[in-house]
């Protein structure tokens, strides 16, 4: 009843009748975690601006606290916090003041435990507004709670407190949302069962900040500059930062579970990220659009490896850990404080262009940025100390989206000014008046157009209006979040026992952080002073590879992953060297799954690789179409041929198919391909050919009793695998051994067996094919990983 | 008879002894043209000292200046010279008072002119050595005389004036060596009907300068640092940069025929860039092997174009031309004294680095260097203001070989701290001492290691030195010569009548020379301030590209580069709007000349184009093997394909090749590629046709009266054209017809008379099988240049 009253008050204040029918209709907004920390800090500030700021808008508000506190101690802490709201400096005092008074009013305690209590909750909704003769527009749901708390409201809120038809519901939730793919896909799911997809809105309170929401309507309103050298030709790097002071002291029980990636980079930083590198939208203020083209990003990014990444910790956190979460003094923390990652995308736009996300706990400074440092492509013929005070185009271009903190202790966007005059919205950001004296990315910051918010505003309370306004792109949705999840996981997992760099925290760190992009990812700039967090895992004596004898010939054996790396370096190796000697190399692959982790690996950390000369041939070939994902030469080309410079000419696939027909035998497509070869490779010896070894002994397509292709000529055969498709196309074993080199790849303990057995048996190619593998006047080399050598 | 005595005396302070025998033989030196300026300021000090550093190595010499002087005036004028020779620094005074009083005694004038004369001179040698006793070890012409009078002098030294059997001749040359391909092969074949290639000395003073000299062994003695960042994927950009304030006043009759071009980047930098770029021979005091790894340089630079280069003219220089040579007053000069010269080599150590040559006359400042910068691949965590004074990461990384003059007023080489401290021989380089408050290229001098030579040595002394040693690496072979001018040449036809920018001279020019690479090539930063020179063409009233009709169909027309822009556009609209319908865009293009420029646009400003969806077609080619240069589908390749992603499978050149042989009927090619079309494309409807026009009318390979493809069935069949090769393969009219979309592209002022017919005639396929394009559900629109349309 006295709602019911305060409620025409403020319309009234608000300019606007309070009779039904002319207003827009009610929105109630519950607020879930009333009296927590982020509420005190954030939320009802938001709130409150978001009432003084839709006050006028035909809309009519109510603001419901909750907790699981009984209402009257509830009421009171509640209202203790409301009591704080503070007036914003471009807001009247006098405006402000009523407006408070009425905000006040229209804020009313709950406690939410039992499903009566959302009942309750419900009833007392419907019938303020019956009494007040409203419509209902919609009710906000914001989830301040731990997640383990979700699904228990969630399930309340969707038995209870769902609006009438016509009205729309909208929750709210705060991060984290799972600690990797697996549980954020089970948590989502859980979800999905109360809340449909529009209904939720998941905060990254990262993409409330000003300078970041601006990210994308920069780059849309100023496409007339930005079109031309948005891309890698013009792109030098691009770096995304978050660097903080504090570190980890009294948060230890959340931190060691979730670490650095987890709580920074996985979403703050990915997000700007993603507003950097996504193709522009037609139209940026579409939600759906933005959305649609954000999600496509993240299917141009190159998976991360264990060495994509640098980690660190600092010192302190270990004994931080030790003591907050009573551990022993033998426990270890892998959780990194400081991470930086190398990311990569395979878009036309962006290829080769490095993304360094780069986030920590205990460094020197606190600030956050994105900067795009874009190439010089200038020469001044002017020497630099003759040069004018001009913007020569000489000196340093970028683009810096500064989130806030640091030197400029603002948002901003920073943009040289030899690049371009930016075109800026006048009414949200303000040219900002140089300090001459300050110095930030290498330059004096005169250097710069820098524009700052004619208002600064806190990320919740703009994010709250987002919420009110409908603006799904700014927040994280299901499929967003998967993305995300599905990118950053298996680099979680495979640094979960990595070593750590350690470092003493603040301005001591100089340059131990430093890192550098190397063949194939990042590597600290220093040697590591100490080795203090290896832990010391079980395998042989030490990581290098092992080199001997196998079947007489030389072998390589190690972990995959390094096995996999030295067979690439060598392959390397021989392709520059019988570069240099014939002006070409020719080289023959096999199929199979096992070369695919090489073919990746040659795609992305051999640029120095002769693809402009090199011939790929294919070993066999399954009787399917080219384009059939079963085919080999299909995995070759998604693998490898996609992402380098092979020329087409320089590309043999097998011909399988000829006369919209397979391997058939007067088609001749096994004369045709060794007519290829003939022509084009000298006395028909490949320069290197790799080779795999099935279970049953094959290489090749070369089958153990095969009427073709063991013996006789050196040719290419039609041959039958026991296993489908039966169908095959192979070089012969004659062929194969002409080769200079021939490479064998032999991966996981289900080769231990047939490993085992080759090892001890002589030349029976009839038997295991593999066996007679042995090059008339070349070269061969096993590379064996430990668990098919060892079992 | 007192030379004879005079010759014992010096192999006697030598310490050596005067009988014949014990010498290593004697050594005549005849300097042609020993008056002139050159032999003053340079020559005459470099035998001076090669005698000072060569008296006590078992040699002895004779010195016999020659001039067209009569023999009196000449002796007179030549020993004014003499006398004033000059001591160097690190020569004990009394030693160098005994030997220059002896050089002076072994020096003799003679008057060259006539037959007779070097007859005379022959017979005075060989006088000589019989009443001494001694062997003659060789004899060294130096023709420090212009080069019309080459020829006259080598046939004279070449009838008179060899040494007997056993020594060796040296005949030395000074540039310009011609001053185009053609002139210096004349040139060179002249000579060479005189003189062994092992017996020319062609001098490029340049490579006497000691931090150009020192290019070669600095990379052989750092192989260890170097060779791991000596390539594409480490060096960002060279600069190679010779700077000069003086302008051509005074030699403009010179200047005038051969401009900075040929007075310094065809010679000098292009010297430079030759030791930087060439790989790196296993032993680089052999000079066949680093003769033979220069001219395999040559191989890999990307052909020069109108568009690598920047042109200037100093302000004065018109006028000081038209003084000079007694020009009217409406003489305009075309002759440029600046240059910027981007050159790009296609090995794979430098494929993609940009070597920028610049020189100038009438610049800010006198200096000369060759500037090797590395790209940064650090991040660097700790904030610029808080790091410490350590030579960090983040830092520029540079190699300088500074050639002398400018801030540093020395020969110097720089490297980097950061880099890697230099491996420098201690007895010819020694470390400088910092001046602490020089910057140089961006940086404080501390940055740097940075040596300079123990003896600054002049670059004539140098090469004379290395006349005497026969180290012809030092110097010019003709091959080298040629493949320098085959290099230059091009650019120098084409850039005979290109409009220069005029430049104030002096520090005023600022960044008035400034230039940046841009797609294709370079261009000044800065608008053209003035169009004095720019010949006005006659233009529509504005830029925008005109919307009307032409023949019925839609007319886009405007300059070329605005054309190409906007058909690349639509073709980019087209490929979306096909994608999103069907999934696929199904792309037909032709051959010839003008699609490269589109080509081009494609491939570096579209990366929203959806090549993953687009199958590309060949609208006709020539019956040469796919890889040929004549091919349309290599010219494809080479400007669009190799450049996008568009997968193995959706490419679909035309089938000329088969069974080793080239568009036989019985193969049956066109048959092959028909049906590819049905079974791929939906209706044998390509989306978008890309069509040209030649002169004559014809478009794809349908000639003009063609007896196939003009009517009859929508298939692929053989033509003959009227020009090499003839055979042709080409779609038919009918199949071009059913397409969704034709494109045809018009350009230049050649196509201007055919457009106009076309403009005026019906549909006449057999005349012109242009006219009978009309696609019968489908649309055609046509892009014409302003010149192909108004002439």
């Amino acid at each position: 009843r006295m709602l019911g009253r305060v409620l025409c008050t403020v319309l009234f204040v608000g300019a606007l009748h309070c009779q039904a029918g002319a207003s827009q209709g009610h929105i109630s907004v519950v607020l879930l975690g009333a009296t927590g920390d982020l509420a005190k800090k954030y939320l009802w500030q938001g709130l409150f601006q978001l009432y003084m700021d839709q006050v006028s808008s035909g809309h009519s508000f109510t603001f419901h606290g909750a907790a699981l506190t009984a209402l009257e101690p509830g009421q009171r802490l509640m209202f203790d916090v409301l009591k704080d709201l503070s007036c914003p400096p471009d807001e009247a005092p006098n405006r402000c003041a009523v407006l408070k008074d009425q905000f006040l009013k229209l804020s009313q305690y709950h406690q939410l435990k039992t499903a009566e209590n959302y009942t309750a909750l419900n009833r007392e909704i419907e019938s303020l507004l019956r009494q007040e003769g409203l419509e209902e527009a919609g009710r906000i749901f914001y989830f301040s709670v731990p997640p383990f708390a979700y699904t228990e409201i969630a399930r309340h809120i969707n038995s209870s407190c769902r609006p009438p038809a016509g009205a729309w519901l909208r929750v709210v939730l705060e991060k984290p949302f799972g600690h990797d793919l697996q549980s954020a896909q089970q948590l989502a799911a859980e979800l999905t069962g109360f809340f449909r997809e529009e209904e939720m809105y998941r905060v990254d309170h990262y993409l409330g900040k000003q300078a970041v929401a601006h990210i994308l309507p920069f780059r849309d309103q100023n496409r007339q500059f930005l079109d031309p050298i948005w891309n890698r030709h013009h792109v030098e790097r691009v770096e995304i930062v978050l660097k903080e002071t504090v570190d980890a002291k009294g948060r230890t029980s959340f931190y060691e579970q979730y670490g650095v990636i987890r709580d920074v980079l996985q979403n703050h930083l990915t997000e700007a990220l993603m507003f950097l590198i996504m193709e522009l939208p037609a139209n940026v203020s579409r939600p759906e659009e933005v959305l649609q083209h954000k999600l496509q990003s993240f299917q141009s990014l190159w998976g991360l490896e264990k060495s994509s990444a640098v980690l660190g910790q600092y010192q302190a956190y270990a004994s931080q850990v030790r003591e907050e979460l009573q551990e022993a003094q033998d426990y270890v923390s892998t959780t990194p404080t400081f991470a930086g990652v190398l990311i990569h995308s395979d878009s036309l736009r962006w290829e080769g262009v490095p993304f360094l996300l780069t986030s920590g706990k205990a460094l020197d400074e606190r600030v956050g940025y994105a900067r795009v440092l874009f190439k010089n492509r200038a020469y001044c013929t002017q020497s630099e100390t003759l040069r004018d005070a001009g913007h020569s185009q000489c000196k340093a271009k970028q683009i810096i989206f500064y989130f806030g903190h640091g030197a400029l202790d603002t948002p901003a966007v920073l943009v040289s000014r030899n690049l371009f005059r930016p075109v800026m919205p006048k009414d949200s950001w303000k040219e900002a008046v140089a300090q001459s004296d300050l110095h930030v990315f290498g330059q004096p910051l005169s250097d710069y157009y820098v524009y700052s918010p004619v208002k600064e505003r806190d990320a919740y309370s703009v994010l709250i209006s987002n919420i009110y306004h409908g603006r799904k792109d700014f927040f994280i949705t299901t499929e967003n979040l998967l993305a995300s999840w599905g990118f950053w996981t298996p680099l979680l997992d495979s640094i979960s026992h990595q070593s750590l760099r350690l470092y003493p925290g603040g301005v001591e760190n100089q340059h131990l952080l430093d890192f550098e992009m190397v063949t194939g990812g990042l590597a600290f700039t220093l040697a590591e002073p100490a080795e203090l967090l290896n832990p010391t895992r079980q395998m042989p004596s030490d990581y290098r590879a092992i080199q001997s004898k196998f079947r007489q010939s030389p072998l390589v054996s190690a972990w995959p992953e390094d096995l996999i790396s030295q067979l690439a370096s060598d392959m390397e190796k021989a392709a520059s060297r019988s570069v240099a000697r014939s002006g070409q190399f020719h080289l023959a692959l096999s199929g199979g799954s096992s070369p695919v982790i090489l073919f990746q690996r040659l795609a992305r950390h051999h640029y120095a690789f002769p693809w402009k000369h090199t011939h790929i041939w294919l070993v066999d070939e399954r009787c399917v179409p080219l384009t059939d994902t079963e085919s080999n030469f299909f995995s070759l080309h998604s693998h490898l041929l996609q992402s380098v410079r092979v020329p087409y000419f320089n590309i043999h696939p097998m011909p399988v198919h000829l006369n919209q027909r397979l391997c058939v035998e007067e088609d001749r497509g096994t004369e045709l391909y060794a007519k290829d070869i003939v022509a084009l490779v000298a006395n028909a010896s490949f320069d290197l050919v790799l080779l795999g070894v099935g279970t049953d002994g094959h290489t090749a397509s070369l089958f153990p009793r095969s009427e073709n292709g063991l013996e006789g000529a050196p040719t290419v055969v039609l041959t039958e695998s026991p296993v489908k498709p039966h169908q095959r196309m192979s070089l012969s074993l004659p062929l194969i051994n002409k080769a200079r080199q021939v490479f064998v790849l032999v991966l996981g303990k289900g080769k231990h067996d047939i490993t085992t057995l080759l090892s001890r048996v002589g030349h029976e190619p009839r038997k295991w094919p593999i066996s007679g593998v042995s090059p008339s006047s070349g070269q061969l080399v096993w590379y064996v990983d430990y668990e098919a050598l060892l079992g």
